[in-house]
């Protein structure tokens, strides 16, 4: 079965009655499941997590999407997050038997619909229609109240819907990202410069493993010093193999880990390795679970 | 969401259009994940094996059930598998956020329907009306050809439908059972004495865990022996702790395991205790997976 997910991100974490609606305009009819709709009072912000067959991720975040523009008037918003849109930001990810291209037909469709209902949109990531479009950092830069502004300009000119900025929508990134790991370690340690050693070993950029960003943070309420990492291409550096490094790292400094968090939505393909690391179970076929 | 399992097992694994016809009953309309569909021509059998939420479940089984008693003559079958009936055994299996009652509810509901047909029922294992009737085996001893007379008997009333035997469809049993793990361990040895050592230690009745039925088997092919066992309560004895048991019994006497292999559905559940035995992952929710 191709399973999709889509994150779609919106500006509006206050107002329970809209958030709801919005809710309802999403599952109308729709056999998804939602994973998480997380709303922040201080970013005014809701993330609503879905996943199902593409047609239906798809039609879904159409609806969720229609209702926000609706329901949203970015000319009041004001909160926390960097933000430029009422739908902000809304990444499809590609979860099981379903291909990037597959992923970025759905992308593209969900723009093009978007940009049918007067939303300027922006492709970001692997959707991207330039190199400078590649990054959500980049794209978002000046948030909403620069859009006015920076839409004029040639190369911010949106890839779909008007080439004008919206007051009441302002504008939507879409497109594809792999999907992340979000891995934090926790050592039972409260020397922070341990930590930061252990996270040279680890980062790509200190000579450590490719697709693994690192940084080493102080946890004071659990007196202890955490790794924070995002895995970005977990099938080629595993999540097994990072923790076994940093487990060696730290007990070669006679330190031990404490525990492990995997922060937000996994996909199961991760957990194929583990099945195989720790169980020698090679064979093992994601399609048996159930 | 609820996730209910089902394994229809019916008695046609040689005509390739019925068992398409079959197939297209269960899938009319439904939204259910086929997982397996597994014929055998020796068996002269197929195994129907899907999962979905308990409703659509119930409804796919009926509509499956009823035309697999219009296509199979029991009064023709031959095959090497034991069987009693047409559709002739169907366990229901909890998966995810469902309780044991409301698996129940529907096991009940599918036998009464199939004996509103017409087709004498048994409930077994967790669903069984009396002692006698918690092992399919005790219920289809003497097979098909038995029924006749081991109906008439008053300890053989079914408990749905006809109290006499049907020659066309024969009789069903159906029920609820936990999911077992099926975890087969091969050590890189071809002396089975070694692997009835290594039984001895995991097995429930020689002083094992409890809930672990197992047996050391040659593997000619491979030169090995093979730890074949049945988890029969994974929750309790999960599936790391006996590969770790396993692992040290087998290393203490200069072995090493060669592969792993886990057969048939997997419950995800029964991974939440690797991430959390292997990677420290005490906080991970099987519900973060998509």
């Amino acid at each position: 079965m191709k399973v999709l997910l889509a994150e779609v991100n919106v500006s509006e974490g206050r107002n329970l009655a809209l958030i709801r609606e919005m809710k309802s305009a999403l599952m109308e009819g729709a056999v998804l499941r939602i994973m998480e709709i997380n709303s922040d009072k201080d970013h005014n912000r809701t993330v609503f997590t879905f996943s199902g067959e593409p047609e239906e991720v798809l039609e879904g975040t159409k609806r969720l999407a229609k209702k926000a523009i609706e329901l949203i008037d970015m000319s009041n918003h004001t909160g926390a997050h960097p933000r430029m849109g009422a739908v902000d930001v809304v990444p499809f990810i590609p979860a099981r038997d379903i291909t990037q291209e597959e992923a970025l037909e759905v992308a593209k469709a969900f723009g093009a619909f978007l940009g049918g209902l007067g939303v300027p949109v922006y492709y970001y990531e692997d959707a991207a229609t330039k190199p400078e479009r590649k990054s959500l950092v980049d794209i978002r830069r000046g948030e909403y109240e620069s859009f006015a502004v920076k839409m004029t300009k040639e190369e911010w000119r949106p890839d779909e819907g008007p080439f004008e900025f919206v007051a009441k929508s302002g504008a939507t990134v879409t497109g594809v990202r792999f999907p992340l790991v979000a891995l934090n370690i926790n050592l039972r340690t409260d020397d922070l410069s341990v930590g930061k050693q252990i996270v040279k070993a680890v980062r790509a950029v200190t000579g450590g493993y490719q697709n693994v960003r690192a940084i080493a943070l102080e946890i004071p309420d659990k007196k202890m010093v955490q790794i924070s990492m995002n895995l970005t291409q977990y099938q080629k550096t595993p999540i097994h193999r990072v923790f076994e490094t940093i487990k060696s790292e730290t007990e070669s400094r006679g330190i031990l880990i404490a525990d492990t968090e995997i922060v937000g939505p996994v996909p199961v393909m991760a957990l194929e390795d583990l099945m195989k690391f720790y169980l020698r179970c090679y064979s093992f076929n994601m399609e048996q679970l159930y």
